[in-house]
């Protein structure tokens, strides 16, 4: 057997091991993605980093994306693993700009696993799915042994239609645009710590799980290509994504924080939890980078949706600092929002 | 929370957990995809059961399929989990005959995987790829912790395009029809076992994993839509897949033992292991139900290529017996072939 280890783009003396903030949506995770797996897998659709590739097909634009949940527990409030899959998938491909037009479904269920629950988590995928209009087609199911799993995980894929009009891509944001956010931030992800953690709050924190397919379609449709990116901040946040955005297309990204919405209770929680919410994962939320001029028209776009209503214009892309996300804070001072480095909240999705 | 255990579809007092045997591909596995999933996930393409998906994009015939992958060890003799992802969605694709357009990867790890297995793996997925010709075009990385996985599992999505002169279903067996195998059987299934087990063999038993999209285009090039049916035996083996094509169809289905390739290693290994081959999984092996009348044409065909050297005529479409497989042995007499019932060989791809 040859030894590899000679040629692995990641020092191994450094990083002998997988862990755990290697699947955290931060640094690490980057430093999988770009060293290892770009330019393993080099081909043009990957290279964009995108939530999904896009690939013609006889004319057509179609996306094509796939994510796993891992999410621990299976069952939280505001969702579970099948919601949160169908979801997931669907905002990935309406992050491309994309209709969803279908979606697999591959679980990998653990021996042990109660029939009860796995018939919980079909339903709410059937249910997830049916209320988005998209058909899962096709499907794989894995047992393995006890001890070696965790109650399940899944895998959707999906593809979808991108329409003519929309032409998104991370390094479309360019200097002058506008931030956008369809509401409040780091639900999900405290929604999780909390069950996790055993807290109880006052208000129970939700999850804001929810597909974006609709509310990107109705922007898309008064924007068209004045909308330069979307993305949906997931594991590793607002400012992970961001980051992301900023070292793509070589800008600067500057956020006012009094502008973006956080709930009384969340702020709490995180600040309870010691978490900075612009790094806690959403499920129902995403960022628009929208040119300066169909800003306010994408707002009340966003703002008349059920799932916007408290969307907010949140920051802009400006020349100063490229490849850098700083954040004018409440009191007014600008600090830097940098890449997360190590591990936040592991198996949030 | 509403107990939703009344409405399950499987009956909860007679299994109330997932296990193993539900995974196998056999009788449990087919009991959870008909009676809980089909149903709930209700849509003409998922109630074909084909290996994929078909769908219409602007006058495309799209194939779409998925898989993870779960196989222990994660290296064997003739690939690892990696060339094994690539290898079975490709397969799936060319089962629906799809050539393949592209894949997605989505690994999850668990916390303490050496650096260098993800690096192997990584590499044995992009070699797999670049002999397909077919790229990663998009992926997702999730870690868990210690103990709550194994290493790795990897799901593999795919699309491909249907060529025109394809028109294959399970549902187009029809009496008359003639069964071919592009080689011997239970190669995977085998390796795997007699790595788990610690056997050692005079000759090593190595997988036969290996994708099949080049040579089912060619069998489809000559014989065009008389292909009526096209299928990998993995998990559960050449039996289960005709079992499940039979059901389907509501044809019967007669073998002959003494035409099915079968390595005199394999079937040693089988016979010390005490499995029956028909029911081994294989990773590199189709089966083919063609019209009469171009079947000495397809199995040219088949033995012209570099994977099918061993091809055969292994069996045909009857009118008797519907839904059911016979063998006629080697001495003579004819025997069912049924589903497997339990559990025969876990975690085997």
């Amino acid at each position: 057997m040859i030894d590899l280890s000679a040629t692995c783009p990641i020092p191994i003396s450094d990083y002998p091991h997988i862990t755990l903030a290697h699947g955290g949506g931060g640094r690490l995770t980057q430093m999988l993605i770009e060293q290892m797996f770009v330019p393993a897998f080099a081909n043009a659709a990957l290279e964009t980093l995108h939530d999904g590739a896009i690939l013609d097909v006889s004319g057509a634009r179609l996306a094509f994306s796939t994510d796993s949940f891992v999410v621990h527990p299976i069952f939280f409030p505001g969702g579970d693993i099948g919601s949160l899959a169908v979801h997931g998938t669907v905002n990935d491909l309406a992050m491309c700009g994309a209709r969803p037009l279908a979606l697999s479904s591959a679980l990998i269920l653990e021996e042990g696993l109660p029939m009860s629950d796995l018939w919980r988590i079909v339903q709410s995928m059937q249910n997830a799915a049916r209320a988005v209009g998209v058909p899962i087609v096709t499907g794989d199911t894995k047992v393995v042994d006890r001890g070696k799993g965790d109650g399940v995980f899944i895998n959707t894929a999906g593809i979808g239609i991108i329409p003519a009009h929309a032409r998104v891509a991370p390094t479309r944001a360019q200097v002058g645009d506008v931030i956008l956010i369809n509401g409040a931030i780091a639900e999900h992800g405290i929604a999780i710590m909390s069950v996790r953690e055993g807290l109880e709050f006052e208000t129970q924190l939700r999850s804001d799980s929810a597909p974006l397919h609709d509310i990107v379609a109705r922007v898309l449709d008064v924007a068209g290509e004045h909308v330069h990116v979307l993305r949906d901040p997931t594991r590793g946040g607002v400012a992970s994504v961001l980051n992301e955005i900023a070292a793509q297309a070589r800008v600067g990204i500057r956020l006012n924080e009094a502008q973006i919405p956080l709930a009384d209770a969340v702020r709490g929680a995180c600040e309870i939890l010691g978490f900075d919410p612009l790094y806690v994962a959403n499920e129902g939320k995403f960022i628009a980078i929208v040119a300066r001029e169909v800003a306010e028209q994408v707002l009340a776009t966003l703002r008349a949706h059920p799932l916007g209503r408290d969307a907010a214009i949140i920051g802009e892309v400006v020349a100063e600092h490229p490849g850098k996300v700083y954040l004018r804070s409440r009191i007014g001072g600008l600090r830097v929002v940098d890449m997360l480095s190590g591990e936040q909240l592991p198996r949030i999705c």
